[in-house]
Formats: structure tokens, sequence, C-alpha cells
């Protein structure tokens, strides 16, 4: 038996018509357009054989029974959430696959022991609550009593957004599932990078998900005439600056190897005043450092900067890093990943090893249940825009390899 | 004799209060504000016993006769006009101390052979019509076709701004005056720079001014997923400027040594999308350089460069850079430089030779006349800005030298 590919790509161009018609993808968690993308998924659900229901969360969660009640469930998911001008793929992909897997397996007269669900998590993407995995957080209970007065810039506050959706947010102030509740989790996604299109890779098998820790760095020097003051006599804060992401690319560069994953990145930088003829007198830049290591993530950046506050002194300029967020890294339960290894090895897939780079649902999931990911490529790793793309081949194998493993977890979880 | 630098500071005075009362010291050219200004300097002038003129190009002459009208005038002057939220002294030093320069001469009954002319130049501050130095510029016959039809964001033609102003910008099309018409001409200024001050030394002796190339830099990589792209796949555009901004401000500190003036600043950098968790696609930045050499202006950026494109290119990042100007340094005239030393060495102030950094209207000047400069300190060299600060005495220095230089140029020149 097989999953129907051309179903599940069929399910992908459906739900991705379900876009804001001026700015393809657009699909915004809480807005009438993502209640239009939940209510043609939900359909696509009862369709399949599951039964549906939101959880307090605001979760929209697809049941197939299994042949044992008592067992907990085994968990598909992710999110069908996008952020502005987004993609096709990114989240949906593994809600769609798991629906497709699930699906097949009861066209097939397969019950399993466990129960299946498929979870659509609630407002994966950054939302205008501030705030990304509303859902997963809040069925593990982390969405605090501060994260639901978030407001959104109308003033809506983000508990009642959730009771908008569907949800209950007087419940979430403990965990609507913990340790146990749930057998196992595995989240298919896309992966968002170039690693197996270069590496000619179908399956990535996540052994792990980032921490992220990101630093405001505020450099001051003084704003000299550009033209009257000599290079010896400046406190030039863009030069500075520049040392410092030079020495911050360097060491990422040198501590990168083998099976450390580290990557560390200056995206945001403003100077000021900004001016032609004018010596910078302030950068403001945001440092963000990913790694799978919790100790190199949280020694990576100090030495750098205790070196560069030693230069800059001498010269007289002060460099201020603030810490913004300090997430640990998530490591993928052992079992799920030799499960997903073994399926693509079943389905005659080439597999590869790699850690996630972006956060995902799975990161709150591993909080209360053994967790997997598993990642197909997509083109050029591009993500987060229109041009995401991916081949129907491509979503084909991602949906077999957790179909595969699906049956294996069930054979063996008790 | 000796000049009065009790009434030069009350002028300094005086002048500073017509200013647009919310924004201190504002007095942009072309405005009302600024035509009160001139209207005050004009009365001053008259009443120092100077007869005051418009020439075409809308500066203002206040001209204090000689004993031989055959002979070419000798020339002080400088602006009145400031940047918005500027400083009191930029500029209006040179014109107010040569005002009293002349005054006080008049008040002695000492008649030196050449006229004396002291000029207030139209517009020498960036002004909104996008040129500066509009009044020097005119009266060499510098003034394009192209630059008199500049116009204002308001709509207004630069042309019809100096006719609004007194002057006649259909006489513009040659110069007003040529090579021979004045005997010398000398600025005094405020440094603008900490080059005085820092070496505790009253009077400057401006050996040359700098030219300017600017160069417009775009680095253009990839504006890959911060997360998931690993370090050696990146092609990250703010790392690879980061890299060429220190080697600018590397290269500009080894060839800035002994009598090469030579600064270079990215002053103005913009990184696109400047995002905290996106590689930087694009960098956009200015590159300004300045000297008193021609060859190292012109040599400087380009091994500079080439190296960076090589670097670059062998990570698939492109560096495009586009000269936006390319002046050349203006020597002072020899003779001019000898009077204002022995001028300091004879009112008992020290005094050291110094390149300028800054444009001024002694850079048109010199293309028609024997042309000099000589500077004072200013506080911690802040210029443009309301802290601009210089001493009752910087002030009366400047203007007794600049006295003794014109005495002595009398004396001297045919």
């Amino acid at each position: 038996m097989a999953i129907n590919g051309e179903r599940l790509w069929q399910n992908l161009e459906a739900l991705s018509t379900i876009t804001d018609p001026d700015q393809p993808w657009t699909r915004r968690a809480f807005t009438d357009r993502y209640q239009e993308g939940r209510d043609w998924l939900k359909c696509a659900m009862q369709s399949a054989g599951l039964a549906t229901r939101l959880d307090d969360a605001g979760n929209l969660i697809g049941t197939l029974p299994g042949s044992e009640p008592a067992l907990a469930p085994l968990v598909l998911g992710s999110h069908i959430d996008t952020v502005p001008s987004g993609g096709r793929y990114d989240g949906i992909l593994g809600v769609l696959a798991g629906l497709e897997a699930v699906q097949s397996l009861a066209e097939s007269r397969i019950q399993l022991r466990h129960d299946v669900e498929v979870i659509d998590f609630l407002s994966e993407e950054p939302s205008e609550y501030g705030i990304s995995c509303v859902g997963s957080r809040g069925m593990v209970g982390d969405l605090s009593h501060e994260m639901l007065n978030l407001c959104e810039p109308g003033g809506e506050r983000l508990g009642d957004a959730i009771r908008r959706m569907g949800g209950t947010p007087e419940a979430l102030s403990a965990p609507l599932r913990k340790q146990g509740d749930i057998a196992a989790f595995l989240e298919l996604h896309i992966e968002q990078g170039r690693v197996l299109e270069e590496n000619h890779v179908p399956i990535g098998v996540v052994s792990d998900i980032v921490g992220i820790h990101r630093y405001d760095i505020v450099v001051s020097g003084q704003a000299d005439h550009a033209g009257t003051t000599p290079m010896e006599l400046r406190r030039d804060a863009l030069a500075e600056a520049a040392g410092l992401i030079k020495a911050i690319q360097q060491s990422a560069l040198d501590q990168s190897t083998g099976d450390n994953y580290l990557v560390a990145t200056v995206g945001r930088l403003n100077v000021f005043p900004n001016a032609t003829n004018a010596i910078p007198e302030r950068v403001e830049m945001v440092l963000e450092v990913r790694s799978n290591d919790s100790h190199l993530l949280q020694s990576f950046f100090h030495p750098i900067l205790d070196q560069a506050k030693r230069d800059a002194s001498t010269l007289g300029i002060e460099i201020v890093a603030t810490p913004l967020s300090e997430g640990l890294p998530t490591p993928c339960a052992e079992l799920i990943q030799s499960k997903v290894w073994e399926a693509a090895q079943t389905t005659g897939l080439k597999a590869m090893s790699l850690t996630s780079g972006a956060g995902h649902d799975a990161v709150y999931m591993a909080k209360i249940a053994p967790t997997g990911m598993l990642f197909v490529p997509c083109h050029e790793g591009r993500s987060h825009c229109p041009e995401e793309s991916i081949t129907p081949q491509q979503a084909t194998n991602g949906c077999q390899v957790i179909q595969e493993a699906l049956k294996s977890l069930d054979n063996d979880l008790g």
C-alpha cells in the first residue's frame, strides 16, 4: 500500500487558493481568511474519516481511532497559517501530509493500535500579538498570563483572539496535555534551507532544533565631521561595528564544524546619524546566534564581545550588548529519529541527519512527548516568500516516510 | 593699533539672535530670516564706513576704498547662512572678523593702498536647491545652466531664488570676476575639527583644501533564512560590507601619515531587508574620501575595491561602486600662507600648518585669485550643531591675524 501523492498535491493546491487575493500567499492566523482555511481543513479531515474537535488552545485536531483506546495517541501535525506574502508549504505540508498518511491508511482498512491525531496548531508564525507558536505553547502550558494579555495594534488581547478562534483562554493556565498523554509527536516540514538540496538528499532526519540567543548591541562613538577629523582622532562607531561583525562571522565559521551546528547573524543594523559627511556616532544592531549545542550557544558571543569591548575602549568607543532572548536547543527523541531513518530506508529514500535551524511547534511538543521531525528539500531554501517551492515528488516522499514511521511507532510503542 | 575684540564679539552675539526661534541656530539661505540677517549686516557695514552693493550672484559686498583705485581689491569674506540647527560661528566669523579688521583700520585712519572688500557669499551651506557655495560659484562662473535650473522641493528654480535675493541670474553664464580682478582672497574660519585644540595652537595656516571623492557602493548577496543557512552556504552582504569598511579604515590610517592628509569615511549605510532573522541581501553605502593629494585621492579606493570584489566574487557576492563626485584638492597660495604665518608671529600667536578637510568658498575663489585661509580652534571640533563654540579670545586672535596679513599684503602686492 502507498499514499495517494496526487491527492496530497491537489490538497496543497486547494488550500493555497484560500489566500488574500492581492498578496499571495497570505493566510494569517486569527483572520477570516484563516478561518476559511480551517473550515476547508475540517471538512477535508471529516471526509477522510477523522473526528474533528478544537482544543482549549484553539488547535484543530482530527482523530482516527485505533484499536486500543487505552493507548495515548500518536500525533502528526504542523500549522496552516502563513506570514504575509508567505509560501504554500511551510507548515501546510506537515498538516496535509499527516492527513494523507492517515487517510490512505484508513482507505486501506489498516487500523493502527493507537489513535492517530492530525493537528493544525493555532498561529505558529509570528503574529500581530507578538508571539509565535500560540497553539503548541497553549497545549503544553507555556502561554503565560502576560502572553494572553498581549494586544495586537487594534487592541484585541491574544486571549480574546484565541476565544474568537474557538479556544477557551481561561483553561490555559494549566497544560492541556502532559507527559504521557501523547505517545509520540512527528512533524514533517520543508527544510527552509539549502542543505538537503545541495546534498541531493530527499529526506532530512532532524537530530535537534536550535536554541536561539538574541542580543541587542549598541556601539557608541562620536559624530565628528568626516572631512576635518583625522583618522587617528576618530571614534567611528560603524568602523568598530564592522570589526565586530567580521569577528562574529569568522568565529561562527570556525566553530560550526562537524556535529556542532552554529550560525550567527547580524541581520538588522542601523547607523546614526547616517549622513555622508558625518562620522557615525552610534550603531544599533541585533545579533542572533543559533546552535544545537547549548554550551556553544551560551559561550559563543562573550569572548568576542569582551575582546571587542577592550579594543573599542582604547579608542573611546563603548559597546553594550543586552540579551533579548536565550532559548535553549531541543533534542529530538532518539527513538523517533531512528524510526524516521528506517522509514526512509524502507521507502528507498536516501536520508541524512541535520539540525533544524528554525523553530517549530515541535519545540513545545518536545516538552511533553517523544518528538521528532523530518524535512524535505525546498527549492533554493527559499521560504516565507511567494517563491517557496517544492515538487509533488518531494511532498510524496515526506508523506510516505511519516506513514512508514507511524506504522513502525504503532508497532513498538506501548 | 589693534582690533576691537569686544565689538567683534558683540556683533557675533547680535547676528546670532537673528535665528528661527524654535530651532537655534538657523538662518538658512534664501529665507526671510536670512534676508533679515543680511539687512543687519548691510547696516553694520555701512556704519563701519563701507559702501555696500550686491553683485549679480547675490553676494553682499562692502568696500572700504584704498588710496590707489587702479589696484585690484584685497578681499576678506565667508558666509552668514547656516545649516538647520547649526552654529553661531561657521562662516559668520569670517565675515564679521573681516568687517572688524576693516572697521578698526578705518577708525585708526589707516588707509590701505588697495580697496578692501568684505564679502558675504550667498548660500555657502548645502541648500534646498541641492548645491552649496552658490555665491562663490556664481562669482567665478561655475554656476552652470543646469545648476540654475535646480529646484527646491517647493518648485522654485535656483536662478529665481538668486533673483529674489537681489542677483541677476542671466548675467551668470560668464564669470563676474576673472584672474587679475582680485589681488588676494583671505578667509578666516573655525576649524570644524580638533587638530588645533588638541595641539593647543591658536592659529591654523591652511596649506590646502581637500578634494572630495564620493562613491555609491552596493553590496549584493542573498537574503537567506538566518537560522537554516549554514555559515558556509551564506552570501551575507553585511558581513562582506563590514570587511570592506575595515579595509577602507585600515588603508586610510596607513596612508594618512606625514604631509598626506587623507580621511575616508563610510557615514551612510543601509541594510536590506534589515530583519533580525534574515541574512542581509543588500547593503547600500556611501564612501567619502578626502585628501590634499590628488594622486592619493584618485588612487586610494581602487585597489581596496578590486581586492574586495575578488574576495566577494568567490562567495557569489557582487560589489558595485559608482563615483558620485570627484573634486580635486585646492592648494592655498604660497604668498598668502607666508603672510598669515608672519602675521601670527607679529601678533605673538603660535601657528601650525594644516589641511582643510572641509570645503569652503575659498575653493572657488582660488580659481581666479591668490587665495588663503586661516583657522581658529572650535570647542571639541563641534560644528554644524548648536554646540558649536569658540571663545572671544579665539575670535580676536583670528581677526588680528587677518588684519596683520591684510596690511602686509597691501604693502607687497602691486
